[in-house]
């Protein structure tokens, strides 16, 4: 039984979601899988663009967040995707062997309108590099179960019109 | 020299971007290396989730979309990445074996103002399935440069007044 349900989720709550070292191997490989651009593929080729150096997609760097919150933060939550994505800022470049930090900032929590059984989450996600700064945030709202006690009963005081 | 630069693209502009068979495999290995859910990963365990069977992971589809605007929109294009992305819109699942066409519209062009050499062009891009209904679709606003004959010179007449 998963442990985390849409009740256990409330506006200003931020955890930490792991770590993880980039290497230059999966920034090329991630490339010439789905994004092949010199910043990103060649060495060489990246010394000419805008950012001087080789760097990662800003894909892979959205990939690289889903995987870490697969890991460390949705394992134990009743997890059902999400309908889309409400913003994606890539700050800075993340260049080979650089680490990044996850943190998920919970903005707002709203039931289903149609589905008493799932509520949504709202949340910033941040990716932040060795030096503190960001790297790249995402706004997303993701599905979660509800507990069946609950389901249809309590709503949320920040419900949004939206269902 | 690229082909298209900034100039080149103008609001209501509407591109084919080809075309993509999605197969059992990606689907699965993406799923294994990003997003491990079990609607992306295994067939059995998939036919438990809101979906009843196995789909793409969202990510993917981005990722998917990004190839095919490398290989048949931008491969001509004076393209130098975006800041982020503006909207992600998951509309319907895409299962093994389904076929998946690229469009993008053009919704708004402006001149960068602290960088005379290069300009913005908003899209909206939508990826369709062979049902002829839209999947996904993506607003997102990549820079491009200009002509260097241009650069400073004119402006786009919808220019926003963001920079």
């Amino acid at each position: 039984m998963p442990r985390l349900h849409w009740e256990d989720f409330s506006p200003g709550q931020v955890t930490e979601c792991g770590s993880r070292l980039i290497t230059r191997a999966e920034i090329v490989a991630f490339a010439a899988e789905y994004d092949p651009q010199p910043a990103h593929l060649d060495e060489a080729a990246a010394r000419a663009t805008l950012f001087g150096g080789l760097v990662a997609s800003g894909w892979h760097t959205c990939c690289v967040l889903m995987r870490m919150l697969s890991d460390d933060f949705l394992g134990d939550a009743n997890f059902m995707g999400a309908p889309g994505v409400e913003e994606v800022k890539w700050l800075a470049p993340i260049r080979p062997g650089e680490r990044i930090n996850a943190r998920a900032t919970v903005l707002e929590t709203r039931p289903s309108r149609s589905r008493p059984d799932i509520g949504f989450v709202k949340f910033r996600f941040e990716l932040i590099n060795a030096a503190e700064e960001p790297v790249m945030t995402l706004v997303v709202s993701p599905m979660f179960g509800r507990r069946a006690a609950n389901a249809g009963r309590d709503r949320a005081p920040n419900a949004a019109s939206r269902s």
